[in-house]
């Protein structure tokens, strides 16, 4: 079975990585979570990424804040789609750090980067990417985008009432 | 066979554009290629979103520039994985414009944003998600970063000898 | 009666887009509010732009915030005139993604942007749009104008009497 | 008959200017075109902003780049809806002060500001202003929304062809 | 006797304003406050900014936030020294609105412009402005700056004796 | 008789600053031009904004780019109001350094800056501050801004008759 | 023994400051704080920037915020590495201002710029470059970092517990 | 003899590093220059930077542009100071994101990050950071500042010679 691997810098990114969490399991994705630290763990990113492909691994899921390395580098080491998720970290210029570290890589080596702090759309994106070759699970992403509509549909409504 | 869909908002965008174009053929993946325009042509805009994973396409490559709706207009029409291309077009302010509307998409609708001007990268971002379930395409990736290695190498050898 | 709708991407906008309702009544301009997601709710989009016009409303006033599509689509939509307010939502990076995704549409499609949070002033847009061809509505604009002047002039005394 | 008013402060700004002047007379609007500096010339920028409603003016565009006071300064002074385009001038900042100091008005006193550059988008904004009280010119609008499309249209076909 | 005035552009900026009244008064300059706004008071605006050096006035010290016209369109309009206070106001975008609609004025027209907040530098360049040329005046600058001076080389000793 | 003195970082910024040498030149003002280096000539630089108050220099105008010291420093020396002009350097950001590393001095040390680039108005200013004791210096001023008027309004006429 | 001197523009900078304190301590490096003020103090900037290498300080630790000259001023005077910490204090704005005064020196005068608040990393910055020509200091930068890696495991061990 | 490492992200940066090339050389300091990618050749970027304390390296300086992961890598990897060079890379946009990427390094792994292009510089600080240990290297620093001011003063005679 697929599976999607969620990685982020250091354990206080975790309250923004979660939502990518609760979104696969909600797709019922299996997923895997780990600390990865570029600048500390250098040797646990080298093994991260050159092996993450030989595991079952489909597509990796990776959040940093300030200069966030950790999405390129393991783009850098792996062959896999790599979903980059810039965090607003404390130590972060109000997020443009974690974004343009990111966004900005090099030809060859790309990363598929997220809105600031958007995690959940990380694991929508990682469901799409199985979507892609899976229509059963593309079905699910079509009832996911009904459900979105409905609930702005209740919110409309409700404000109508309201007013 | 899959299909990448490459659509950009205006004619001008194609010399940015033409990267995804030609990496993907590089790849031996089948492209489509268009002009769709949010803001000229919203009933195209519309149908194409509506319409593109029933005839065969997995991914949707998006550029544009300046307020660009386009990467993410389709990713709320489409269910497949979208990747926006941030154009620094003639109307565009140093691309600043042109990325946070791509790159800043409310949750549950994301769109995978590479650099500025970043169309090469769009296309192997997308060779990468057809290969998450595709070990022949895989492998290809794989090979494809030996060669940005061997080739990297190569430059670093003739500085050397020219030292 | 002319008619001004307010529409907006999220039920979170409306504590700000409340004051374009606020002073329209003031004004005892005939008011429509709804929440329109652009990329939610993608067919009430298309609906909600395409038919505007045709059902007595004259001046459009979209908020969002992020990656805001909403006025630049209706624009793209309606040949109606579309304001714009950028909402510096919750999810927006100081508001520079709000601004530059309203502001900078392409030639051919324009939206009247006002301030970050500048519900206020979009109301006040477009009851000048109507007194542009409405000489009644033009001197209730110049009336508000000289209440403007009296507060500041009031504030401006009684900050002398205290000193 | 309605007239548009088109004002800038600087002859350096008429090249930006010269679309919104070229797409109003497109439209058979009648155009008036001046120099008002709110800088040098205070006393017209004083005369022109309180008077420009009495002598059948009903929408001005006021273009200005920097510090960028016209536009405000006009809204300020005439009870008419007024459109600023920001002009990127040579003692620009790359924009950012020209589109600051026009968009960001205190409440009660909005400029409908558009694109860097966007004349020609204050120009349709000046038509569909009045297209909003006169369906006639709304027609017109919705028939050059149309051309827009047509020319997208032919654009993607001659690419197609060319591929 | 010299004259400096202060204003500005809403009651709001007071309490940032109120350090430029502060430090001149323990310089014993004449001090008068008022609030002038570009844009609801244009009257008072171009009366007050006319007039200023014909009632014994030497240096207007002028503070305002967002789109902040009021220090240039003084400067606009009087022959004396203008010194800008860029006020970070709650609808400025952390401050870069109010700092470049001040700066950026177009060649011949200056303002003076200080930090973002910066209400008490403000005061100090108008005491140098005077000291420039009265003797009396410029040794108390320099007094000042002995006293400067020494509540840092006290600020130093005690954290010395803390550590 | 009052003395301005002007200086600058570096050579390479004479083309800027040379517009300052010439307005005052226009006013009949005496001007002193140096080069003071913050960073590679300290020596000098303390020197000078000790003892430019001592011998008939009234104003200071200080240029300079990248991270720019000089004004500052020369704030921090001297009793005397200092003019600083950032100056937008090949070694720049666009201006931003220059701007902000000149703008945003702590409170007690202000430095009245001017546009970037803005060397012309810094000459101006100097007019004005000398001009704030010196009635004779007013009426200079007064009749430049007479002439800045006069040079728009032949702008304007020209521009009609072409049109 | 070797000895680093850390100082800082004022009291206020302390907060940030003292992790360089501490973690110089750390590592048993002697140290030397003090309060330079560029602004407020210029002769003692003058004798620390001109002596302190001549009394067994090797390397200079200066942290500033705002229009940040003590490190650039320390650079000019001294020819010890001049370590710059881009102090957040409260006159700056969202740290841009103390970045880019204290990054962008200019050839000739380089400052060794962290990142914003980043005083722990000036410490260890300043124990590297020590440890560049001593090898048990370089040994224990080794075993720091051994110390690093280990607690981001003990984190991921206990993130995967929890989960 | 001690000997600095300079590498970089691609032989398209060796313009700008080699102003670090030049300086050192002229400090007489052993140089080794090489091609390290940290996108495109992982494996190299891993061994380089484990190693480099072992061969007689003291100082590393490291230049990359965009997401400029290179510095900050190798600083992961190594115990050495290292001195990060943001390179205004063709894909940068405007250098922001060279800057940011080499700059905001996580609390325990500095990057000693110099001006935008600065590539000279940080050759000198490599030369300073030898020299806090070797005097005879310091007293060339000296000179060498020396050397500069002589520079400066030679440019001011000759301006004042041409005035």
């Amino acid at each position: 079975m697929t599976k999607v691997a969620i990685i982020m810098g250091s354990t206080s990114d975790l309250p923004v990585m979660q939502e990518a969490v609760d979104i696969l399991k909600e797709f019922n994705i299996e997923v895997e979570v780990d600390i990865v630290s570029a600048h500390r763990t250098p040797d646990k990113l080298f093994d991260y990424g050159k092996n993450a492909h030989t595991r079952g691994i489909s597509v990796i899921i990776a959040g940093a804040g300030g200069a966030a390395h950790l999405p390129g580098m393991i783009a850098s080491l792996s062959p896999l789609p790599v979903i980059g998720v810039p965090v607003k970290s404390s130590n972060s210029i109000d997020g443009w750090d974690s974004i343009l570290s990111i966004l900005q890589m090099p030809g060859g080596v790309p990363v598929a980067t997220v809105a600031l702090n958007g995690a959940k759309n990380a694991g929508i994106l990682a469901v799409q990417i199985i979507g892609a070759s899976d229509n059963a699970v593309l079905d699910k992403i079509i009832a996911y985008k009904e459900r979105l509509k409905t609930k702005v549909e209740e919110g409309a409504k409700k404000m109508k009432e309201n007013n």
